[in-house]
C-alpha cells in the first residue's frame, strides 16, 4: 500500500481523512510498544527537524524533538523566535520557512496567527506540521488525544464524550471534536453559554452526523460520558470578574465529584492545568491526563516517519 | 599537502589567502555533491560544537547546527547569551569563551562587539569561528557568498559584481568586497552617497588592484552586472525620514526593473529580505537567494572539518 | 557490588553519604581518563536528558549537555523556561515534571525557589538532579569542587583549605562545606562578618568533627591554605554602599597577595568571576578555575552513569 502521507503537510485535522488517522493511530501504537524494547531506532538517522517557534511551548517542542530523537534523527530549534533578529526585522513566514528549509528535511512551527502554517506549508515542499497557530489549529494535539481515548477506552465508536470548560477560545478542543466526527461518538459539549462552542464549529459537526449535546451543567452531564476532556477556563474572559468568580467553581473536577458522579470516567487534559482539575484527581486510574502526554511522543513519531516516508512496512513485519 | 586552516580561527575575511578561500570552496563544493548520496556524514562524530549567540541569529545559528549535524557531530548552544547570568553577571568575553572551550571542540561565536571573537579566539587554543561581531566581519557569510557567486555562474574571475544598498554599515559586504579582491572582477558600488562604502576599505580594493565604481543609481548599473548583490537599506540609518522615503523605492528590486534592464542578472542577499527584493523575483531563475541560503551549510561543513582537521582527502578519493 | 545510586536523586549534598561521593569521583577519573583516548563514549545511546532550567544557567547546563552527548545520548533543553508558556501559565513544578519525565530518562533542574528540586523528586520516578534550587543546594557544583582539591593536590585528607568571600548566601560553599565534612581537613571560613557562613551550617560542620576557623582577614589567612576556595561579594548585598566599597578590595586574589603569601596555593572559582580574582593570577600553576571547570564534564558523566545505572564496572575492566 502506497503511504498517503509521504511528503504532506499536516495543517489543520480536517486536511486528513478517518483512513489517514488510522493509519497514524495504527502507527503509534507500534511505536509504543516497540520503544518499550528499543528506546532508539535509527529511522530517521539521515534528517534534521527544525521545530521553529514563535512563541514559546515546552511540551510541544519537546515531546516532538524526543520523538525526532527516538527515530535517530537529529533537531535544530528555535525555542523562542519571537527574540530573534530576522523575525524583528520583519522577514515574512513564507521567507522563513524557505531558509529553513534549505537546513531541515521536516518543520514544525508554531506561531500566534490563524493560517500561519499554511502560509509555510505553501512556501516550500518539505513537509511543514503546524504545532499551534493561535486560535486556528494544533492537529498533533487531536491526535494524541485521538490515540488516548483509544487507548484508554479500548475503542472510539460508541463512546460518550464531555468536552468541557472554554470551547470558545480553545483550539485544541475545536481540532478534537472535528477529529471524532470520524467516529460513531456521543458528544456533549459543557461550557458557560458564554464560553459555548462556535456555531460554525457545531454546523460542521451536525452536518457530518455528530449531533452534539449542549449544557452548562458539568455535574449533570458528568454520568453520561465515559470521557472528560477537560480545559480551563480563564479569568481573561470574562469582561465581568464576578461571572468568572461565580462559574469557575463549577467548572472544577475534583476527587469528590468524580466519585460522586461517576468513578469509571477517563479524564483527559492537554495540559498545563491550573486548578480546574484538582491534584486528588491525579491518583484515579481514570486519570489520564499525563499518559495522554506520553502519547505525544508516539503519535509524533508516527508522523514524522510517515511523512518523511520511511518503510515501516519493513519494519512492523 | 598539509591542510592550513587545521586548528585555526577565522576571525576575519583578510585572515584567509586565496588559496585558504579557494580550499574551502572546493570541499564546500564536495560537501555539496556528497550530501545528494549521503546526507549524514560521521566525520566529526567525536567533536562538540559550541554555538555561543551573545545576539539571536536563527539563520547564521541552525546553519552552522545543521553543518555540524550532517557532519556527525553534537552541538550544545547558547542561542541568546544576553539572557544568561553569566553575561549579565559581567563575565569576560575571554572568561567565558575559556569555559566553553572546557566542554566543546569547536566555537561558533556571535557577540554585538566589535573585536569580540578575536577577544574569544586569543584567549583559547581551540578554533573560534566568528559569526558577526557587531560592524565588524561576518567571515563565514562572505565565503558563503563567494561560493554562490561561483555556483550561479561557473567562475569567479571576470565577472562584474555589484553591491546595492547601505554599503556603508553592513559588515556583510565590507568583508564580501575584501573576499573578491583576490579574484579579478569588476566591482560597481551602488548606494546612496550618505550609505557608501568607508573609504578605508574602497582604499584597500583600491590598493590590492580592484578599483571599484561607485553610483548611486541602482537601474543605470544594473546592465553592467552579471551579480547584483542587494542589501537593505534601513530607515534608522536616516536623520532626515523624507530622505529615506525618497531613497527607499530606487533601491527595490522588482521583476519589472531586471526584465527591463539584465533578464540574465544572478540576484543575491544574505537575507531576511523585507521589501528591498519584490517577492515577484523569486520565480526567476537568477533568484539565486534562497541557494545561497543553502550554500551556507557546505560551506560551514567544509570549515568545521578543515579547522578540525579531518582527513577530508581520503573521503574524496 | 550493587550501585548504590542507580535510579536515586541527587538534590541535596547530604543525600550522599562518603562511600558514594568517593563513588562518583572515582568513576570521574576514570571517564576523565578513557575520554583522552575516545571523546565520545555509546554508554547511554538510547537515553535522553532533559535539562529544564527556569533561570539561565550557561556553565551548568551546557557542562551536563556535553556529560550526557559524550556519553552518545540525546538532549531536550528548556534553556530558559521562565519564558515558556506553561510556567507562565501557573503549572506547579511537580506537574512540569511530570510532563517532562513521559520525554526524557532524567531530569535536570534549575530554579530559583528552595526546595524545588526535591519537589520535582517527589513527583516522578525517573531521577532528578539539582542544578541549583536558589538559595538551597547545587549538589553536582560541590561535586566537582572535591573532584578539583583531590585532582590538583592529590587528596582530600589532611588538607586545609579556605572558603572566602560571601559565604553567607552563595550555595556552592554551602554545599561544599558540607561535602568537606566527611573527610579530615581543615577549614577557614574567611569572610566580612556581615557575609559569614550561617550558623546552621557552621553548627552541622562542628557536630560532624570539622570544627572550622573564622576569620574576616584573607591575607592573614591564606599563608595556612592549601586550596584557596573564592567566591564573590556582591554588592547587592549591602545596605551601606561605602562599606562595600571598603570591604570589596580586601577581598581580591591578585598575583602579588599569592607571591607575597603563599605562591603555593590551589585557586578555585564556581566562574563566572568579575574582578575577585584578577586576571594576572591566571597565568599562575595554582590558579585551578578553568581546570574546575573542565572538571564537571567529568563528575557529571559518572553522575549520569551512575543514577541511569549503567554497568561501568564492565567497561573500565
Amino acid at each position: 500500500m502506497p503511504n498517503p502521507l509521504a511528503g504532506r503537510d499536516i495543517v489543520a485535522i480536517n486536511d486528513l481523512s478517518q483512513a489517514e488517522i488510522r493509519l497514524i493511530l495504527t502507527h503509534a501504537a507500534r511505536f509504543e510498544h516497540w520503544c518499550q524494547e528499543e528506546p532508539k531506532l535509527d529511522l530517521l538517522r539521515d534528517y534534521i527537524l527544525a521545530t521553529l517557534f514563535y512563541e514559546p511551548s515546552t511540551r510541544t517542542r519537546l515531546s516532538f524533538e524526543t520523538a525526532m530523537h527516538r527515530l535517530g534523527g537529529d533537531v535544530i530549534s528555535v525555542a523562542d523566535a519571537r527574540l530573534t533578529s530576522s523575525a524583528v526585522k520583519g522577514e515574512s513566514i513564507a521567507d522563513t520557512a524557505r531558509t529553513i528549509a534549505t537546513y531541515a528535511d521536516v518543520i514544525v512551527q508554531r506561531h500566534p496567527q490563524p493560517g500561519s502554517a499554511r502560509q509555510a506549508a505553501d512556501a516550500i515542499d518539505i513537509p511543514v506540521i503546524n504545532a499551534g497557530d493561535g486560535a486556528g489549529e494544533h492537529p498533533t494535539q487531536a491526535l494524541l488525544d485521538l490515540y488516548t481515548v483509544q487507548r484508554e477506552r479500548g475503542q472510539l465508536d460508541g463512546l460518550r464524550i464531555g468536552l468541557a470548560g472554554d470551547l470558545k477560545h480553545g483550539r485544541t478542543v475545536h481540532s478534537l471534536a472535528r477529529a471524532l466526527a470520524h467516529w460513531d461518538v456521543a458528544l456533549t459539549l459543557i461550557s458557560p453559554p458564554a464560553l459555548a462552542m462556535p456555531a460554525e464549529i457545531t454546523g460542521e459537526l451536525r452536518q457530518r452526523g455528530l449531533a452534539p449535546q449542549e449544557t452548562a451543567d458539568l455535574e449533570a452531564a458528568m454520568p453520561a460520558c465515559d470521557v472528560l476532556y477537560v480545559t480551563r477556563i480563564q479569568r481573561e474572559r470574562f469582561a465581568d470578574p464576578a461571572e468568572y468568580e461565580r462559574l469557575r467553581g463549577s467548572y472544577v473536577v475534583n476527587r469528590a465529584l468524580i466519585e460522586r458522579t461517576n468513578p469509571d470516567i477517563t479524564v483527559m487534559h492537554p495540559l498545563p492545568r491550573v486548578d480546574e482539575i484538582a491534584t486528588d484527581v491525579d491518583a484515579l486510574p481514570g486519570a489520564a491526563y499525563f499518559r495522554q502526554a506520553a502519547n505525544g511522543v508516539w503519535v509524533r513519531m508516527a508522523l514524522l516517519t510517515l511523512v518523511m516516508d520511511k518503510q515501516l512496512q519493513e519494519i512492523w513485519r
